[in-house]
């Protein structure tokens, strides 16, 4: 997807509609040069409102659709302005479920005008079975206790801390709002399942020996929806290292109330047990915790610590206190 | 899909490309009324060969193209027969990747004469995510070291046995061969990835309390590229009871040299940690070993020999032995 974007919040209910723009803004700034909203608005991710003209002025080259909408649904009254868009030279990108190309107006109108549409739900390319054969370069993958934990800010996090110490690294998008702050990546749960670990080998291509990739995790082992998902993503990434990404509240696992939230050390054994198929000598190097549903940061510091005593590792909450301690342990 | 099948061999190059054809033929003999061969078809599955019209005759009420080509795709020289094949009434059902109704020939033709086309191959409903909850009836998933090591024909092999004593069994497939054996089933590997476990619950539904379903295991969670499929099935399955499939004269696993087949004891420890997340209470009930590659009879019975001692399990060789002594041990 080509940069700068334009971040379309549309009619978008509540400021929870746009957080997947809120999250491009929150780690590519830089690529984002204003937000345009439609009557009705209720979200604001901070930036220069604008509209098509303006935007156009200011050199974007992408329209991100960066809200959703109950149903993944793209309304009516949205189709105008993404005409509008086209007709400016953009391209557009969505991570709604329903297709742009499917509504005919504006699949026609990008194919008269030459853009491009991007639907990052939907996998576009086809990938080859995994392979599960060593890559060069270094690889990082975030893996959970559970769903939401955390695991595609935490490897933000990561990058971000590793490219401030001028190491070259890049985040690995998994899933919707990575690929866009990722500019490119694959929507793993969409993937055909015979493929979930071929494409992960393909994201996480060949590097030069001294690059990091921070791969995003998806689901867990131990949530019974998507542990395929998870498997196939940790046989393909290959890590070198592992982060346990961990929400210490959680009492059961998303969405299915009759299980449990797996125990801490269980649930690396079980990570690295699995992992070793393809990366022998895998590794934890720190548990990310997601505090902010404890009462206060002194509650936070008391969990990190019986965490790190619990697990031999250093543990940070990396909104609250950064990812040091983490990447202090990984490049020991 | 309806019986009884019309099985077309086309002009299949040697008996291997009908191999679904004589899966089908070796299983449910009774739904099988004849073959349709055309000129220069090399393969022969044992039936009455016939055209359209004795097919039509004899009650036919699908088609079911089972032989394989190179590269999947369909000839432009079947498409007369299976035009006639509509126009006689018949269903069409396939297991190549390129889909009947892609054919625009086919698909109109079918259209307009309301006639059925199945491709087995390719999934036609949406499916939930697993929920990970118990049902009723019980469950036997057959699992493997490697990919084609016999899961489908011992999961076949155990429904023929418990029917014969009696017992309510039904096989469940969960590929293109298996699908055509039951009449229904899912082509498990191309499910997307996010409703792997919840289209085996599917599958498998709740059922009588004395009922068994034998699932027809997927790939191996020892295989990089396949064991996100394998690790989903498994949990979907939430199987009472697994059998352990296996070649001993296979030296790596399928397709990729680098990767050694895994020792017995681990892989069924593996098996048993993971399904453990959806049934507590699994537990393998014997080990199903393919022996056709050892040299003979004698070889074949002491291999069996030495992997009971080495599980403390029952070991036979469904095509030398039968099941019974596994399903000696299901039901004690």
């Amino acid at each position: 997807m080509e940069k700068p974007y334009l971040l379309f919040l549309g009619d978008a209910h509540d400021q929870l509609a746009a957080k997947t723009a809120a999250g491009i803004v929150h780690w590519r700034p830089d690529w984002c040069v204003g937000q345009l909203r439609l009557e009705g608005c209720k979200a604001d991710v901070g930036l220069t409102d604008m509209g098509i003209a303006e935007a156009k002025a200011q050199g974007v080259r992408t329209m991100v659709i960066g809200v959703v909408n109950s149903g993944g649904v793209l309304p009516d009254s949205w189709i105008e302005t993404i005409l509008e868009a086209l007709e400016a030279g953009f391209d557009i990108a969505s991570g709604l479920h329903k297709k742009l190309g499917s509504i005919p107006q504006v699949a026609e109108r990008a194919k008269a005008l030459g853009r491009s549409l991007y639907d990052v739900r939907h996998p576009t390319q086809d990938f080859a079975t995994g392979k599960g054969k060593r890559r060069s370069g270094k690889r990082l993958l975030t893996v959970g206790t559970d769903c939401s934990v955390g695991k595609k800010y935490t490897a933000l996090s990561l990058e971000k801390g590793l490219t401030d110490r001028g190491i070259k690294a890049d985040f690995r998008a998994t899933g919707q709002t990575g690929i866009f702050i990722a500019g490119r990546g694959i929507p793993l749960d969409a993937v055909i399942a015979d493929f979930i670990s071929g494409a992960v080998e393909w994201l996480t291509p060949d590097n030069e020996p001294d690059h990091w990739d921070l791969i995003e995790g998806q689901g867990s082992l131990f949530h019974p929806s998507f542990a395929g998902v998870s498997l196939g993503l940790l046989h393909g990434a290959a890590p070198d290292a592992l982060v346990l990404c961990h929400e210490p509240t959680r009492t059961h696992m998303r969405g299915l109330p009759h299980y449990p939230i797996p125990d801490l050390q269980a649930c690396m054994a079980h990570n690295l047990a699995c992992s070793r198929l393809t990366s022998p000598d895998v590794k934890f190097v720190g548990v990310a915790v997601d505090t902010h549903n404890l009462p206060d940061e002194a509650a936070a510091r008391a969990c990190l610590k019986e965490i790190e005593a619990q697990t031999g590792l250093p543990a940070t909450d990396p909104v609250r206190f950064g990812v040091d301690p983490i990447l202090d342990n990984l490049l020991a």
